[in-house]
């Protein structure tokens, strides 16, 4: 069986990178991978079981959650998580100019052009930036525009597309880093985990029942390593928290957590129980 | 005194229509306002005093926070929220072309994309979407650019920049409203006010510390109206939370609550005391 795996192209991004780890960790010598030009047709892709796995960034310890991808697990699609990746970022400015003065334009995904935003206050004060969907997206662009653009994007993008890198290592902190998820149309069987993710609302959106909530984790010892609102797309005010717990599926103090927060909370969901890879 | 107003230009910004309600409500009839490109520079000039307030976006009720001013605010300048206005969010789609089977490529700020996200795979599927730095910023480029081309942004704006509206409030959700914030160099002088916004973050970061610092706002009775977890642009699993709450600062047990958390957290700062506008 061909095991494909999605993710956020074009190629050269960080997470093509997540998806070679993950291809990597499976048995199948055919498996192969995909790009998606977006996280939603992504995601869509492991829905409609187009690929088996979909490998999509979660959350950057700079920049945050990326909204997207919380917001479509939570809301528009059942998909589980089966592993986490960590990837360490560092971004580089690639260019065909010769010196940084000759650059009038730099381009890439906005979370890498705000990762490397005293680089470029400093070095590129007068540089137009702009967005563009992706860092590799940045780097084709650079590949064939004037000599004047820069693209901010991964040492992988610079061995794809071969555009030279002018400035190394050039983002605003040294602990930079992403979590992608690698999320699959059916639960996960794996049955010793380390981490659970899940995501609820409260009837009563006053932060006294989230603090009940989190009293429910407390009581049985389990430690939350995240806890992150988003807004319920209603009223201002209403949200509804993901929440990442340091126990997996057979732990029994969370089986009577999620007992219990089943019957206080107007939504709950599980979003998976899984491992976790540093690279 | 000129009391000049900082917003997010250019014209036609849902940032200037919060503008222009707050230059209403000061007595002054010399006061003006001033666009500025960037959040960032926006809230740069608050600093320096070349403006005395900054009309900036905090949060959407689809989107939610808007992150750059928040990171702002906690970590790099010392300003004060002195307002909150709540503005109603109606998208409509400015272009030039009889309809829509001519339109080739949306422009718009990511935000107003997002929510228009299920109109768009409706209506426009094929059109190539591009992100740009506001609303407006998508009008101006669209009154210059071909016939093909269409801006998602607010009536404001169509008024302004004089393009024809082709599609009415064609944003996917009812409820849309985003809350601005003015803020100014000095904290407000109001006695009685309504709100404090706060950010703070815990020596160990687990959220059994975060569920004490909920427990002193719930031992004093004070209501949260929100909670927003943000990286500490540390390592991952670091962060700080932004606490919005329903008390004003002569409330004594927010005066208590505070107190504690001096103590109690390894950084804290009042981002302001203040009451809501809502238009």
């Amino acid at each position: 069986m061909t095991s494909k795996i999605g993710y956020l192209g074009p190629e050269g991004t960080f997470s093509q990178q997540a998806a070679i780890h993950q291809l990597e960790s499976l048995p199948s010598d055919s498996s192969c991978l995909r790009a998606y030009p977006t996280i939603a047709l992504l995601l869509s892709a492991v829905d409609s079981e187009d690929v088996q796995y979909g490998v999509v960034p979660a959350e950057n310890s700079i920049e945050g959650s990326v909204n997207i991808t919380l917001d479509m697990l939570a809301n528009e699609l059942n998909l589980y998580i089966h592993k986490e990746i960590v990837l360490g970022i560092k971004h580089h400015l690639l260019t065909y100019a010769p010196t940084l003065n000759k650059i009038h334009t730099v381009m890439s995904h906005p979370h890498a052009l705000a990762q490397c935003r005293l680089f470029l206050q400093k070095k590129l004060p007068h540089a137009n930036l702009v967005d563009t969907n992706s860092t590799s997206e940045a780097v084709l662009k650079v590949s064939s525009k004037s000599i004047g653009t820069a693209a901010i994007a991964s040492k992988n993008c610079h061995l794809v597309y071969q555009v030279p890198i002018l400035a190394e290592n050039i983002g605003d902190f040294s602990h930079n880093q992403t979590r992608f998820w690698v999320v699959g149309k059916q639960p996960s069987l794996l049955e010793k985990t380390l981490k659970t993710s899940l995501v609820l609302s409260m009837e009563k959106d006053r932060p006294g029942s989230l603090y009940n909530t989190l009293g429910e984790f407390a009581k049985h010892n389990i430690n939350l390593t995240r806890i992150e609102s988003r807004p319920a797309k209603k009223e201002l005010g209403n949200y509804i928290f993901f929440i990442d717990c340091e126990a997996g599926q057979d732990n029994p103090g969370l089986k009577q957590v999620l007992d219990t927060l089943c019957k206080k909370t107007s939504f709950l969901k599980i979003l998976g129980s899984y491992n976790i890879s540093h690279y």
